[in-house]
């Protein structure tokens, strides 16, 4: 038997490949394709491993904050929130949506380059925990619909801690090419920590990094940890202010493709953890509280998408195409970085994978490719295929080009399935059209 | 007075930017921003021009089917519909649209690698005028359905004449590498051509092709018309049958900056004719009807997006960041083609462009970038930003990323505004959701 790329894949006797127990071809056929199927008991078990390791390793009040831009809809922050989890929002949609599904929004932050002031006026209102203030103007907003809310604001700063996003490397001088937070390099950060100090309607209670995403190395978060405890350090020093909160922001790589090294949670935040401890001993600061912001590494795993094969079309001597009756609309990556992606015939599981192939979608645009250059058992019209690893930033990410429908989302729990999120009918296309 | 890119702009003495007579400052305070805002005349004049000249130059029956990927809403059916024009749909849901909006679908052609047994089902029982048959596997479903609902179904089958959609170069042996149509060069063309004479009932005809988009160079149309004359003069020796269409797809080129050309639709098609009738009596066929699929050329020049800045960010030595209150989700093509827009400060567009910067949007995500390297009058919070020539693939591959609603369309005509499609709401964000 191949290694499939998680454990709660299995292939049956009927030759179907079992996604949590479940068979992918009979769930096709109950709920349509393409469908979005996601292990419920896995995206619980990836929660309490943040929860536990983060409780049991960081600073008291410490804590994960789902980010919710890799998933958001109302059944998705009924389960994290029951695991004790918090939430990263970035727009008055997420907020709206965690709102509706009774999250409590005291455990939430705010994030975002591009708050507008409705937008602060709406989340003041809903009782967001934190702001996570972008820039100086930003700033201002806040003060001034808490003065009107006739609150205190709590707030953390996001800066620009010099680590590169791409390479994953320091950088040593200059600024951080990035439209997000202030540079810590530039003085900007120091500068706007001045500026939320000098504000009487909002609390400055820690600050914010982001070092980027995919990450299999933990080293930039290391970096991150040294470099922001310098600057608290800097910051109590020059200002006063000893903060609170250090919030490292997301970014723990997840499996997509069996190349791909599995990063432990708990070892991360061990590494994290002796990293914090040692650099706030070395600068004299207090420990701060630890915020981590998982969205792939809670949900990407847990989810896959399943799709029925249209056409097999083989052009001699270039490329065969395999299209589904999905594609780009659903999961926008592959058109948009080249993400990699594990397909497999789902049908045929048990057969060697005896055709080279390109997965297409179903989109008038030759760009709407779903994976290059994969190989699998020969499918034929009506197979089912299952690309795997597409809980995150596949929902989240759909678009209805072409007018087609975006998928449901069907949740796997204990050998029973339920509905999360409704297919779109053609009625819902034209909603919003006069 | 600086040229700017189209006549329906000119720069009010507020020092406005001013959109098909409207002053666009003012149209972002009444309906809001993120908002798409077109001019429904210069719509209406791109559909005559287009009738007009088909009409004119090529043979009887030949005519515009507007491109429902390029824009997709119930309005714009009912404004190409009165102008004369067919369309071309790829999806249930375009067709569903189209429906709903009175369109007559007699003249409409279904397109699309990959229409699934129920589509077409669908489209048979709408009445839909041809199907553009992609493969094999889709003959025997289009036969089928037809026989079921005991119509005769007219189809066009779709061919791929070998020239390169990049480099738009003939390929001059072996086929060619796309998920649509049956290569000529490879003999399937031919092949499912005669397939499609054998099945009892589909009727033949004609053939479809489509070379590739935003073509600001003829040569490509023309060398479509040398292949496809070929082709059809081929299967009329080896087969017996004469096809009676000729559809050449879209792909006209419009202007997004400066530097493009400016394209004559009238020139363009004259140009086509002259070719077509002369390789038809070169080759000893009857000039088919053409049909052409303007989607772009009918609607990107005839739209804008108005959006609010948010904050201004310099980094010194690195870059300004402009951020506004859209982005990727309301126009994904910088960030999935790194696709060229014009950006204006519609606030202050009487001033000399004294900041380069980049406009990046509102997501949660660094590649949320709408254009690079701009240079714009310095906007301060609160300025209204212009892109132009957003009319086509904006609205209709926007996502709800980061859940971000949707913005409304606009339409201007004769000094009044309406609503075509309005704004989406939170509400309706989870509607899907359990």
């Amino acid at each position: 038997m191949r290694e499939l790329l998680y454990d709660n894949l299995t292939v049956g006797e009927n030759g179907h490949l079992y996604f949590a127990g479940a068979d992918t071809v009979e769930l096709a056929r109950e709920f349509g394709t393409p469908a979005f199927v996601m292990d419920e008991d896995r995206i619980r078990a990836h929660c309490r491993e943040y929860v536990r390791a983060m409780r049991e390793y960081l600073p008291a009040f410490s804590r994960p904050m789902f980010a919710s831009k890799a998933l958001s809809f109302k059944e998705i922050y009924r389960i994290v929130g029951s695991e004790g989890m918090g939430t990263d929002i970035v727009s008055p949609g997420e907020l709206y949506t965690a709102h509706a599904a009774g999250f409590d929004l005291s455990n939430a932050v705010f994030h975002g380059n591009n708050k507008t002031d409705p937008d602060i006026a709406y989340a003041v209102k809903c009782g967001i925990g934190f702001f996570a203030a972008d820039n100086a103007e930003e700033l201002y907003a806040i003060d001034s619909a808490a003065a009107k809310a006739g609150v205190k604001q709590k707030i953390l700063l996001r800066v620009a801690p010099g680590i590169d996003p791409h390479t994953h490397k320091k950088i040593s001088t200059g600024g951080v090419d990035s439209k997000f937070g202030s540079g810590i390099a530039t003085g900007d950060a120091e500068n706007v920590t001045r500026l939320a100090l000098s504000l009487a309607n909002v609390e400055l209670c820690g600050f914010h990094c982001h070092i980027g995403s995919q990450l299999f190395d933990i080293t930039p978060f290391i970096d991150a940890v040294d470099i922001m405890t310098s600057f608290i350090a800097r910051v109590k020093q020059v200002l006063g202010y000893e903060a609170g909160i250090l919030n490292l922001g997301g970014g723990i790589g997840v499996r997509y493709v069996k190349e791909d090294p599995f990063i432990s949670v708990t070892e991360s935040v061990k590494k994290i953890s002796s990293a914090l401890f040692a650099d706030c001993a070395a600068k004299g600061i207090r420990p701060p509280a630890v915020m981590l912001e998982p969205g792939r590494s809670i949900v990407a795993d847990s989810g896959i998408t399943l799709y029925t094969v249209g056409s097999i079309k083989e052009i001699k001597g270039v490329k065969n195409y395999v299209s589904v009756d999905g594609g780009m609309t659903d999961n926008p990556r592959y058109t948009l970085y080249q993400a990699a992606y594990t397909v497999m015939n789902a049908s045929k599981a048990d057969r060697e994978p005896d055709l080279a192939c390109t997965l297409c979608g179903r989109c008038c645009e030759s760009g709407d490719i779903l994976q290059e250059n994969v190989r699998i058992p020969r499918p034929a019209r009506g197979d089912t295929v299952a690309v795997l690893t597409t809980g995150a930033y596949n929902y989240s990410m759909a678009s209805n080009y072409n007018r087609i429908p975006r998928p449901p989302v069907v949740l796997l729990s204990g050998g029973r399935t339920r509905v999360a999120v409704r297919r779109e009918t053609y009625e819902d296309l034209v909603k919003c059209d006069e």
